[in-house]
C-alpha cells in the first residue's frame, strides 16, 4: 500500500465528516478551502499527541483518534469560538491499515460529536504522532481571552477534575472500548464547545485546564495581572480521583473561567472554586502555592 | 528550563513575525485569532517535517526552520491563495535552547520572506518533528484546484526542477549556511506565492511539485480526468541535476499548472513542458510512463 492508497482508506473511514456545506475544497487537493463566517475572526490552534508521551501506544486506535481531535478542539472551546473544522497531520512508523482506519473512525466520532468537519491532512513516515490544527470562527468582541480577569470576579470551573490524572496514576489505561469513569476522563474528554459558547458573554477570562488546575490558574493570573484565590473544598473532583489529581494532574479539558456576572446553567455543571483579587499568583485556602502541574520538559 | 520559558524564548526569537495588524490574539493564549479577509474563503494546509525523514538532523537549525515554513506555504501557493499566517507544532526530544532559537530564527526569516506571521504554536516532548499548518485567503472563484485541466491546455512548470533530489543523492547536505545551488534547492525552497497569485486568473489547474514531476503530474491528470503529455527536452533542470532527478526526485516546490491562456512573465521563469489531451495518465515523449516519485510508505 502506498501513501495515496492509505490516504484514500483514511478518507473513506472519515465518511461524511470530510464534507460540509462551507467546505469548497476538502481532502485531495493541495489545501482545503472553507467559507469564512461573514464578519467573524478566525480562531485557530494546533496541538500534538505523541505516542508514549501523550497516549499509550497499545490503547485502542479509536480512542487515540477521538482524544486527538477533542484535545485540539478544547482550545477553541476556551476562546468561546464556534468550531468549524480541523486538519490532521499524522506520522506513522509502520502502516497497519486496520489500525489507521480505526484511528480515523475515532476521529470521525469526535468530529460528529463536536460538530466539525475534517477538511484535510497529511500522512508521512515518522514516529507515531498526531498533530491537529483546529479552526473556528468567533465575534471579535466576544472572544474569551486569558487576560480579562478582574479583582472581584469569581473563579469557576466546568465539570469535574482529576479523572484523567487518576487514570494515568492507576496505570491501567484501557486498551479496549470498555472504559470506566477514570479511563473515560482520560480517553474521551469532551471539548467544552457548547459551554464555551454559553459563557462567552459572561466570562471575563477563560482557558482550558490541560496542565493541572494550579498551573493553569497561574497562567490566567499572570496574563490578567491578578491573584487567583482557590478554596480546595469547592473543587469538583471525579469519583476515584483525589484533590491532588485535581490540583496538579492535567488532561482535564474542562474550562477555567472568571466572571462577575450570573452564570448560566450548564448540563456538565459549573463550580465556583474561588475569587480574583489584587496581587499575583495562585493562593489555595489562604496561602500562596507554588504552581505545580504537567511540565513537558522537567 | 520549563516548557513556558522555552516558549518565551521561541517567541522572542520570532520577533515581529508573531504580530500583524490582522492578528487579534497571538501566541500566549489558548488559540490565535485572526481577522478574516471580507468575502474570502480560508485556504488551509498542514505539513510535517520529521527528523531523519524530511531533513538531516545535523543540518543547521535555521535551515530546518526555514524549510519547514516554506514547504507548508507551498501548498497555499499552489491554490493561488494570499498567505496570511502559520501555526507551528514542534516536538523535541531534548531541549537545546540555542538550537531551538536558531530554528525559530529560520522560521522568522521564511515568514518575513513569504509575508506571513506566526500566529501561534505548540511545543511538546517527542521525537524531533515540525508540523506547520499554513493559512491564507482567496476568492472562491479564483482558487487553483487540481481538477480543472482540459484537453488542449498547455502544461507548465515554474523555475527549475531536480536540485533538491540531486543534493539528496549527493549526500552532502550542508550542516552550515554556506550553501551551493543544490543544497539551496533542498534547504531554501521558495513557496511560489507571488507566482500562484499571478497565475490564478490564467491557470485551469495547479499543484506544487513535492513528490516528483511524474508522480505529481499523474495526480493532476487523475483529478482532472485527462492525459498529461510531457516532453523531456522541455523540462527545466537545475545545473548539477539530471533529467531523472527532475522527473522523479521531489522536494522542488515549484508550481505545475495547466492553462489555455497567455502566461504572464514571472521572474523565476516558466517553462511549457507539455500539453493536456484526452485520456488518462502521464506520457513522456510519446509513451505512457509508470508514475514514479517519492513514496512515503514503499
Amino acid at each position: 500500500m502506498n501513501e495515496f492508497e492509505l490516504i484514500d482508506s483514511i478518507v473513506a473511514a472519515l465518511g461524511d465528516t470530510v464534507r460540509d456545506e462551507n467546505c469548497l475544497v476538502g481532502p485531495g487537493d493541495d489545501s482545503a478551502a472553507v467559507r469564512c463566517e461573514p464578519g467573524a475572526v478566525l480562531v485557530s490552534s494546533i496541538d500534538a499527541l505523541v505516542a508514549d508521551v501523550h497516549f499509550p501506544t497499545d490503547a485502542a486506535a479509536e480512542l487515540i483518534g477521538y482524544r486527538a481531535l477533542m484535545v485540539a478542539l478544547s482550545d477553541l472551546a476556551a476562546m468561546g469560538a464556534d468550531a468549524s473544522h480541523v486538519l490532521v497531520s499524522l506520522t506513522l512508523d509502520q502502516v497497519d491499515v486496520a489500525w489507521v482506519r480505526a484511528l480515523a473512525e475515532g476521529m470521525r466520532e469526535a468530529a460528529v460529536s463536536a460538530g466539525v468537519f475534517i477538511a484535510g491532512g497529511n500522512v508521512s513516515r515518522g514516529p507515531l504522532a498526531i498533530h491537529v490544527s483546529a479552526h473556528g470562527f468567533a465575534d471579535a468582541l466576544r472572544l474569551m481571552k486569558r487576560d480579562g480577569a478582574k479583582p472581584g470576579d469569581s473563579v469557576y470551573v466546568t465539570g469535574q477534575l482529576g479523572g484523567a490524572a487518576a487514570a494515568l496514576q492507576r496505570g491501567r489505561l484501557a486498551p479496549s472500548d470498555d472504559l470506566d469513569e477514570l479511563n473515560s476522563a482520560y480517553f474521551r474528554p469532551s471539548a467544552r464547545l457548547l459551554e464555551g459558547r454559553a459563557l462567552r458573554d459572561v466570562a471575563s477570562s477563560a482557558m482550558d485546564v490541560s496542565d493541572g488546575l494550579l498551573q493553569d490558574a497561574a497562567h490566567l493570573a499572570d496574563a490578567s495581572g491578578v491573584r487567583i484565590e482557590l478554596e480546595s473544598v469547592r473543587i469538583p473532583i471525579v469519583t476515584g480521583a483525589t484533590l491532588q489529581h485535581a490540583l496538579t494532574g492535567g488532561d482535564d479539558y474542562e474550562l477555567l473561567f472568571t466572571s462577575h456576572a450570573e452564570i448560566p446553567d450548564l448540563a456538565v455543571g459549573v463550580s465556583r472554586i474561588g475569587r480574583v483579587s489584587e496581587g499575583h499568583g495562585v493562593w489555595l485556602d489562604g496561602s500562596p502555592v507554588e504552581a505545580a502541574g504537567y511540565q513537558h520538559f522537567l
